[in-house]
């Protein structure tokens, strides 16, 4: 199995969030990804840097705006009086329209503190010096990944960071700048007619789902904890299947508080055999942690030895398949997860 | 004239706002009722304490889920481990439902931080242990103005706290938790079949133009500062118009930065243009004093004279006129503004 992380990715360092009415010490550490790369060391995987794609792939799923945005937010924020050390939104939007899933029109106003809010969705999107270059190098990885399932390997893991699958086309949120997952995915359709993205991070990936909601050509199934109690809160309920064409092709899975291994791999079995039905010929597969009982952000409950058994049950769907990182902020614990994992797929 | 106030209203004691990413202190200060009463007191007009009127004010013009949050959300929030001292959201969702103006469903999840990006619209709306209390008896005194004005005063001041015009029929904003000019508004339509707003408050009356953004017999006009630069940013544009059988009863008066009296006050005169061309029978003047040159929040440049020329155009309109408070941060100068206010309304 080939392996793809670019040495930029470490330099995306944020330095706070904001939860419940406080400015909270950062979650998505450098730190994480020096723990999944011993990882690989250990299962004899050397992760290649790759090559420098520029934008072409991220604007095959993101807006030219919102990259413009990306590109220029820091520098234009660090000018205003009394700015903060990162771009954060202290306004939002109540959009009021088109309820169209490909995205909104430019911000109308060009302040920064407008478009921050615009296309900031929250406040776990601190936008940094660096934040552009490691978001941009992550979608290099991912695309570096899938184009070696392309070229003829069977697995391949994107060492992503900063994560993607909550961010939109337009819109960043939950520590996600530029959607990953969804870049494979639509890179993976230049060969293969019919593509999953099967979500197994404790988060819903509700902006892979909104990225494809209305396309019968890319199916999204999602496992995660239960939105009514756990973010993101908004989406990622049973009941939203796709829309228009993409009618019948979103699945989620939510899973109650506390769930464990058990309920965990059912429900993962269950997407698999979705994506099965579905008869896909290539597979992203959306990775995190943050499932596991000692994450800091978790509500469920699954143990280290469990990612071994979701790594089984997606190897032995034996699709050509892209690993894509996701969440998992535990740094002690998921380096052992991610070479389960591996160990796992591998079968 | 009469003018009203209840001393709840000086409960309401945010702690803190978020700008430009970081936390700040609070510019909605109590203190400010106390600068303005003293106003009064030198203009020999003595407020008087509104009846209760419950909700019914508040629910012609918010949904009853909006108003079920702000009742209980700030015991909820407390319950949360390692809670803030206020209710602040740190997530907002993407809004992919109907355009439609009136409002959206109940948020699907119904965990309080859920809840507080879905009904707060922005880091401007700290919910504290007084709020809910607060922002009702404003919609007091507000109603008790309007209904002055029906029973045939023909002006009445509305020592509004906090404000409101930026709240939207289920969504917070701007300092803003009820919309007490629209309540005002809407309860003068018991008599009066049209009505109009004049906002000459600094920012934009968003919350104001959205609830009757659909309708022919409120006219909504706003004198504020260009969106494009300023808070709201994302609305207030000379070129929305109202919808539907609203189509035509929105006036967006957008000023560039440093305008001072003589734009300001042309822009007023234009304003009561539209409501005389209109044929209001009533008016409600959303009064801020944040376009004055010493606000700490102000780009325009009013003086505090400038505000004895507002009320003199608006009084010699000689309509029927409830004045609600809206904002005005500089504490040393809103009594001297209300003061010119009211004597030039007075004539």
């Amino acid at each position: 199995m080939r392996a793809f992380f670019h040495p930029d990715q470490h330099l995306h360092d944020p330095k706070q969030f904001m939860r419940v009415g406080r400015i909270a010490d950062p979650t998505d550490l450098p730190s994480r990804t020096e723990a999944l790369m011993a990882a690989l060391t250990r299962v004899g995987i050397a992760p290649q840097v790759p090559e420098d794609y520029g934008t072409a792939p991220a604007l095959a799923i993101h807006k030219p705006h919102y990259l413009d945005f990306l590109a220029t937010a820091y520098e234009r924020w660090v000018k205003l009086p009394n700015a903060g050390p990162e771009v954060l939104p202290n306004v939002s939007p109540y959009w009021n329209g088109s309820p169209d899933r490909d995205g909104r029109p430019p911000c109308r106003s060009s302040h920064v503190v407008a478009e921050a809010g615009y296309y900031l969705g929250d406040l776990a999107v601190p936008l940094g010096p660096q934040t552009w270059r490691s978001a941009l190098s992550s979608t290099h990885t991912a695309t570096a990944a899938a184009d070696a399932v392309l070229a003829g390997e069977r697995l391949a893991y994107a060492l992503c960071r900063p994560s993607g699958h909550h961010c939109r086309t337009d819109r960043a949120s939950g520590f996600c700048y530029l959607n990953n997952s969804a870049i494979a995915a639509q890179r993976l359709r230049s060969r293969f007619a019919k593509v999953a993205v099967l979500d197994v991070d404790a988060h819903h990936g509700d902006g892979t789902q909104e990225i494809f909601y209305r396309r019968a050509d890319v199916l999204t199934v999602s496992v995660h904890a239960d939105p009514q109690i756990y973010y993101p809160f908004y989406i990622g309920y049973a009941d939203e299947r796709g829309s228009g064409e993409g009618e019948g092709f979103n699945l989620n899975l939510p899973l109650s508080a506390g769930s464990g291994d058990e309920p965990f791999h059912a429900a993962v079995a269950r997407g698999l055999e979705a994506v099965a039905a579905f008869g896909a010929e290539a597979l992203v597969v959306a990775l995190g942690y943050d499932s596991h009982r000692e994450d800091p952000l978790s509500v469920l409950s699954v143990t280290t030895d469990g990612f071994a058994g979701v790594g089984r049950l997606i190897g032995a769907a034996g699709l050509p398949t892209v690993v894509v990182q996701e969440g998992g902020y535990q740094v002690s614990v998921i380096g052992d997860c991610l070479e389960r994992f591996l160990t796992g797929l591998a079968g």
